[in-house]
């Protein structure tokens, strides 16, 4: 039995939790960067919230609402320099993982003169504004991580910057933001939440309660299936998602992701197909690849979901992701190849070669 | 469902994990002051582990080994002014509850300085000196509290310091410290554990997070109940439960703790009854009580441990505990009216009044 635990991150999940939290932020300085993309903070009244708060203790803040989908270093580098500009002393992020990963990069650039490949180093100063985040999708769970997920085009795919700094000070988690998130959006965000946890029990640095944090995760998501798939999401549903979310969040923070994600991102890469949609399509293959030598771990994870066999997974997401992309074999050499070079690779209990990979991929889309 | 979680403290819970983590104590400074009791730290290894990580990063230290049993505030303020007299960076506190406990205060009081009122007052400037803990029972998780409970002269029980600042840097948690405890302590320190995530439970600040991470405490701890009550404690047994007890720390640093620790304190302050112990014979009364008005969580605590009924409880504990004391019925219109006057009443789910209380002491000892 061993435990390496570790999660220096305020989590304040609640109805209102800015609202109710909004005197958190007084200590944190007098000027605030706040970070999200063109639309849905504005729509789902987390922006409005946020204000309000800043608001109510008289803290200033500028905005940088330029976070695309999948973020670049330049973006980044951007959201930098306007918050040195304009001397902010903490950021905030808003949104789903691309505008909560560009504001963890923001907050360490704004700090550190950092060139590309150093930003990917593992190496820096003791130096980043704190940040609060705030997701709006049920999926990332970036809330609660160390990792700053930026789309790398020198690698041609997506690279983390992994440090203990990016971890925020808060992590303001409402489920009201995520009630106007579109069917497809919230299936693809569960998905991605249910491929950390999963991914975090199949990884080799799991323990045990990091198992048991995956598990009560999967089982809230397995739970909500059924009304994934029927596209009736009440509150309580969403409230669960967010939850189940957070919680993979904190799985992956302690395990790191493994091939799945690995795969996952020249799918996202090149085929612009969404990051926790991509996840899903290769969960199933994973499983098969990995049920070949440990069965054990794979029909413990089917209990967790309440799922007969592996075809029953399958079937599931299936049902839940719908017709799946057309992707040339000539591609699935040059995503394995990729794949291979992943840190992730080596995180797996079941230790895929490269060949492995090919085959996942092919398998995961004929 | 709500959630508001925050831990600070690295948690490294592994065999000879002082050894594989001895380069995370040279960033802490160049002197630490090494807090413990007068025996236990030289017998079960775990002082020589830690000269031994320290002299690996070339660190000096001095030794303060003068903690008593429910240590005092004079004790923690000689400790201060030996860890200022020589300019110690951090404490690093080895023992079971009291000289964590000590050395929490220790840290604190090296650095602010505080009247016996102000100690306990809640008001602290942001400054002490980084902690880093072992544990050598486990019961008191204190390890991964923000709580330091002194003996408290003019209170005439046990309070609390409780500042987030006492939350340590590391918690450095090796079951093997705990292999050559007597039988009568290592049931004392599971029942002390096994309260904390009942309290948590049954506690206000209660969450689905924390429910969980009892749950998996209650759960470790009533399996042990056999090897409990048979003597035969093997080491499987001594690592769930200091797993259990770490959890069970977590538990009590969100929820806080109840009436049953207010009751307790009076039977340690003023009959000597080791702490675990007073919390122990308590526990069914309490059990009773809570189950007046809230029959469902105390049949769901039940169910956790696989006993039929609170008799089966009342039971188990009566085997473990063995013979009562015997206090007089005076003594207890006493600690009643000292328990009323605690923080931790309010704290409870169904809130005991004086007489409860009073009812609760008699119905424990007769």
């Amino acid at each position: 039995m061993s435990l390496n635990y570790f999660l220096p991150t305020k989590v304040l999940l609640d109805e209102d939790c800015v609202k109710k939290n909004a005197e958190l932020l007084g200590p944190l300085g007098k000027k605030a960067i706040i970070v999200t993309g063109k639309h849905s903070a504005r729509v789902n009244g987390s922006l409005q919230d946020v204000r309000d708060a800043l608001a109510s203790q008289e803290i200033d803040y500028i905005l940088f609402d330029k976070v695309e989908s999948n973020p670049t270093i330049l973006t980044a580098r951007q959201g930098a320099a306007f918050a040195k500009e304009n001397n902010a002393d903490f950021v905030i992020g808003i949104g789903g993982g691309s505008p909560m990963d560009a504001a963890k990069a923001i907050a360490l650039l704004a700090c550190q003169e950092l060139s590309d490949d150093e930003l990917f180093s593992g190496q820096y100063k003791n130096e980043i504004l704190p940040l609060v985040l705030l997701p709006t999708t049920a999926g990332t769970g970036s809330e609660v991580t160390q990792y700053s997920i930026l789309t790398n085009d020198k690698a041609q795919s997506k690279t983390s910057i992994a440090t203990p700094l990016l971890f925020p000070k808060i992590a303001m988690v409402d489920a009201k933001y995520t009630v106007g998130l579109p069917l497809k959006t919230t299936i693809n965000t569960a998905v991605d939440a249910l491929s950390h946890s999963i991914e975090g029990m199949l990884a080799i640095k799991a323990n045990s309660l990091i198992d048991l944090l995956a598990t009560e995760s999967i089982t809230k998501i397995a739970g909500s299936f059924g009304k994934l798939l029927s596209g009736d999401i009440d509150a309580a549903c969403r409230a669960e998602l967010i939850y189940a979310s957070t919680l993979a969040g904190i799985v992956i923070a302690h395990t790191g992701t493994t091939a799945v994600h690995s795969m996952g991102y020249s799918l996202t890469y090149f085929h612009h197909i969404d990051h926790g949609r991509a996840n899903g399509l290769l969960l199933a293959a994973f499983f098969a690849f990995v049920e070949k030598k440990n069965p054990s771990v794979i029909r413990h994870l089917l209990d967790i979901m309440g799922l007969k066999d592996l075809a029953a997974f399958k079937n599931t997401l299936g049902s839940l992701l719908g017709e799946k992309e057309k992707i040339d074999r000539q591609d699935f050499e040059k995503f394995a190849d990729i794949a291979i070079k992943a840190k992730n690779i080596a995180n797996c209990t079941v230790v895929p070669t490269r060949q492995d990979l090919y085959n996942m991929y092919v398998e995961s889309f004929e």
